[in-house]
């Protein structure tokens, strides 16, 4: 494998259930400005994190495999639900390499956390897989790790309904069981968690600091692209956005989650495969 | 087509987005003791309520696919969301009977109404295919009929919150419009709704009656299959469960809706189609 020195204008593949994902899509932007990205959001089967292991691969999968047939020379699996599930093996079976959320997310709760007590949130599907308590205690098997799902978030976050006495209510019902933990470091598990970041903080108080993954994450995508000179300087990098179901929704809501204009949102159904035109013959 | 005429012990096809419908086929078993069942629930890319028209017929063609391989003589659309869109397009379609929700909750709506003052609470595609609208109007272009989508409803009946503040804070968001319209009666215009009737109860007041069309719609069953003299008595009918993700959860949350134990839930997934030979001939 060498065709990482050759500074091909390959695009970054990244992935989500739905829109969360646009959070990690912003920071790398931000930190990469001059490499093309392809993004895929399965709006028609979110969420993911209800789910099971099995389906949460398969769709993962499905997912990766249309992000390769857009050539794409690295992956980032910008949901917690498949990072926290399909990762290693996706990491296991493709040549190109693969960024997941939990990884860069459990690090910077590890640098954060004073008194060694953190708390996470996330999906049920992320919740079970004890994905972050492993990789927190790869860093430090002495800190603390205090895991709770949050199952209405995610619809509070599509609704909108992220202030007022309702949602605060629900937060407050899921966070207390970890404020009583005593946790200073709060890990938002979930990319849709972040719209709701300034009613959490109000319940967790200034004492608490929460670890949003995207940022982490770009950071790592970006050091292994130097690491490996992966690096492009396009000066007209391409930005593609695709989804499974309503792109106009996605258009949207996407400006929130992405913090700029997305353009035109394609369709795209991974399930029903590709036609071998479409594989791109140069990988 | 004279197959209906022969007796023939052919089950009826039941399908849904999740767990929901099993409050239609609770009541089919009890007016219709002597049939077999076929239930599919497509867990794996549930809610149907929030996705499109394009996706929402894509998955019912599959799941109907899926109860026809199993050779169903009638398939009953135990999905709001389903019948509310692709319901026209089975029935145009498919030689054996199809029954969706939509008509038996208008109908008996219709029939309840004092005031002539309807509400509906539905999914946000429901709502948004005014099906309940046309239907009432079809019996009685006079009553006017008010529609709410309440987003949060399915994820709160998932998680079991049913009772307590929290739920009770959502209802009153979403009820409080209907009620301000003076409506008398009120259509539960999806299949998890059910379980938060107590609740609902309480904030519309006794003078609001409710109308959950899973009876209505093992009426339109029963009578579809007198008047086409397509009745099975089978002394040892069978109950086959499947769906598309999560069977052990679907076995524990089934039984609540289901009102009996449901036995052993096996998984399929249709949209990876069916070996030719799993197509029964007989059909």
């Amino acid at each position: 494998m060498n065709t990482s020195s050759e500074h091909k204008p390959q695009p970054i593949g990244i992935f989500d259930s739905g829109v969360g994902g646009l959070t990690v899509a912003r920071q790398i932007i931000k930190l990469l400005p001059e490499e093309s990205i392809v993004y895929f959001g399965d709006t028609a089967r979110v969420p993911y994190g209800t789910k099971s292991d099995r389906i949460v691969r398969e769709f993962t999968w499905e997912d990766c495999l249309f992000l390769l047939w857009h050539g794409v020379k690295l992956i980032v699996a910008a949901c917690n639900t498949a990072s926290a599930i399909a990762l290693d093996e996706l990491d296991r079976y493709l040549q190109i390499p693969v960024v997941g959320v939990i990884k860069p997310g459990a690090r910077a709760a590890a640098e954060s956390t004073q008194r060694g007590i953190v708390g996470v949130i996330g999906t049920q599907a992320t919740v079970d897989s004890k994905s972050y308590q492993k990789e927190i205690h790869r860093i430090d098997p002495d800190i603390q790790v205090h895991v709770t799902s949050c199952p209405l978030f995610v619809p509070l976050a599509e609704e909108g309904w992220t202030e007022g006495e309702i949602p605060k209510l629900i937060a407050e019902k899921y966070l207390q069981p970890l404020l009583l933990e005593n946790i200073d470091t709060l890990i938002l598990g979930c990319t849709h968690y972040p719209l709701l970041k300034p009613l959490l903080q109000d319940i967790l108080g200034d004492e608490v600091t929460m670890v949003d993954s995207a940022l982490e994450t770009a950071k790592d995508v970006a050091a292994l692209m130097t690491a490996q000179d992966m690096l492009s300087s396009d000066p007209d990098p391409q930005r593609n956005f695709y989804v499974s179901d309503l792109p106009r929704r996605f258009e949207d809501l996407g400006q929130r989650f992405l913090g700029e204009q997305i353009g035109t949102v394609s369709i795209a159904e991974p399930w029903k495969g590709s036609p071998p035109s479409q594989f791109d013959e140069t990988k």
